[in-house]
């Protein structure tokens, strides 16, 4: 998918949102574990609920592996229904990958050819080898990891690297890799004071800004500095919306929270 | 299982050597492709072959991820044929994860309880409460990526990081976290200079050291810096054993290829 494309659909249902599929077995209604596929039976329903509130979709990859090959169906289960059903809706793997070339070129064919999803999450440790081959996937994205939403940013992200913090260094250096155009970066909404910075850095580029909700960001913060003329953001909820309620009405509950937020995106918009 | 029979192994064996099982089946002999498993039926061939001149087995989890749940199946089948049939052997989880705090968990539990692995390499980038959840486990270890050994590494891990290079940061640092004696560390062969210093910061750290063979890192001065008196190193070698041959006499070869390499380190430990 392209950005143009991305762009396009947050202007028309005037949200940014992105909703986070973290299933958890222990978490998700009773009455769900009784089906064949519990993990798909619940996206399915999240998703038939909530696509006309978001733009994209995060499964957690964390969490279908943690189900071993039964996690595996119910993700392929859940990208095909995507894919097939509400193409215009940007799908991201957030799987945090990165390794030496010809591992990080299986993992881009698993995630982007295999399964079909349009972006995956990246750490950039191992440098500019490990995230390139990702890059060489004509429309498809790689989201790099900047400046992350966990207390733990603090042991090295945010340290000084060669005269600039680490994550600027991280954000700087990738401009030069190979077909850069196609990173996006994530960056924590716990770090809002941050954001200034980083778009003197990254102006154009798409954020992904995870940890609003139940990491406590807040959604106004990070569009204060964030935003650009493009909207350049993705704001993702996941536990905050997906386990809004674990009864039977829980995807008219998940539906409830996402328009919430979806209508202070649109308050937002409508002010800048 | 604990690092005390890790080292006895390595005394028993005369070998410190980790084979690494990155099974591409563009690479494996055309008659396994005939077989309901290929993956499992070349891992195991190569680990009936191989066993009694290693002490650790490393599948490269990309290489499965790539084959969607047939991969995963055939991960499942290689840990488990490998925890019944040779318990004494070391086995690692080549997953490089890293996440927030919640999702670490879940890739832990994947790795560690529900497939069954004694370790697991993650990416140091996010920081101590992405690596803590690893560590939580009894007897598991958690092997933290220092030096890796691709061209990228000179990206972000050796810059000059608040007063010492990077992946010196991220080792110091790492010896504060929480259960820290259960953590291993990746430095990859092809850095061998600096591996004096690595050990002036972790002298007794095991180090999981990649890079030998295919990419073309020296064994000689990695043992050089980086032997401690319990040995401490595991030294990976994947395609240049696992690839030996792709005809039917690929276990043999393989086999040759891994007893090369026992007899260099035999001769290392007995000068050392």
């Amino acid at each position: 998918m392209n950005l143009e494309s991305v762009v396009s659909e947050i202007r028309k249902k005037q949200s940014f949102l992105c909703i986070g599929l973290d299933v958890d077995l222990s978490k998700i209604p009773a009455h769900l574990l009784e089906t064949s596929s519990p993990i798909f039976e619940f996206n399915k329903a999240i998703i038939d609920a909530t696509h006309h509130l978001c733009v994209a979709y995060k499964p957690n990859i964390a969490f279908y592996e943690a189900y071993g090959q039964d996690g595996w169906k119910g993700l392929k289960q859940t990208i095909d229904y995507l894919n097939n059903n509400y193409p215009e809706i940007f799908t991201i793997a957030d799987a945090k990958r990165g390794d030496i070339g010809n591992t990080s070129r299986m993992y881009a064919k698993a995630f982007f050819e295999d399964l079909g999803f349009d972006s995956i999450t990246v750490a950039p440790y191992m440098g500019s080898d490990s995230v390139e081959p990702f890059l060489e996937f004509n429309e498809k994205h790689t989201i790099l990891l900047a400046l992350t939403s966990n207390q733990g940013a603090f042991d090295f992200q945010t340290k000084d690297n060669t005269n600039a913090l680490l994550f600027e260094s991280v954000l700087d250096t990738s401009k030069t890799w190979k077909n850069s155009k196609q990173l996006m970066y994530v960056v924590g909404a716990t770090k809002a004071a941050y954001f200034r910075k980083i778009r003197d850095i990254v102006p154009n580029s798409f954020l992904l800004v995870p940890g609003i909700g139940a990491q406590g960001g807040s959604l106004e913060e990070v569009c204060k500095y964030g935003l650009n003329t493009e909207v350049g953001l993705l704001v993702n909820s996941s536990r905050a919306i997906i386990y809004a309620s674990n009864d039977r009405d829980f995807a008219a509950q998940a539906a409830n929270k996402a328009k919430a937020l979806q209508q202070r995106m649109q308050e937002i918009l409508s002010t800048t």
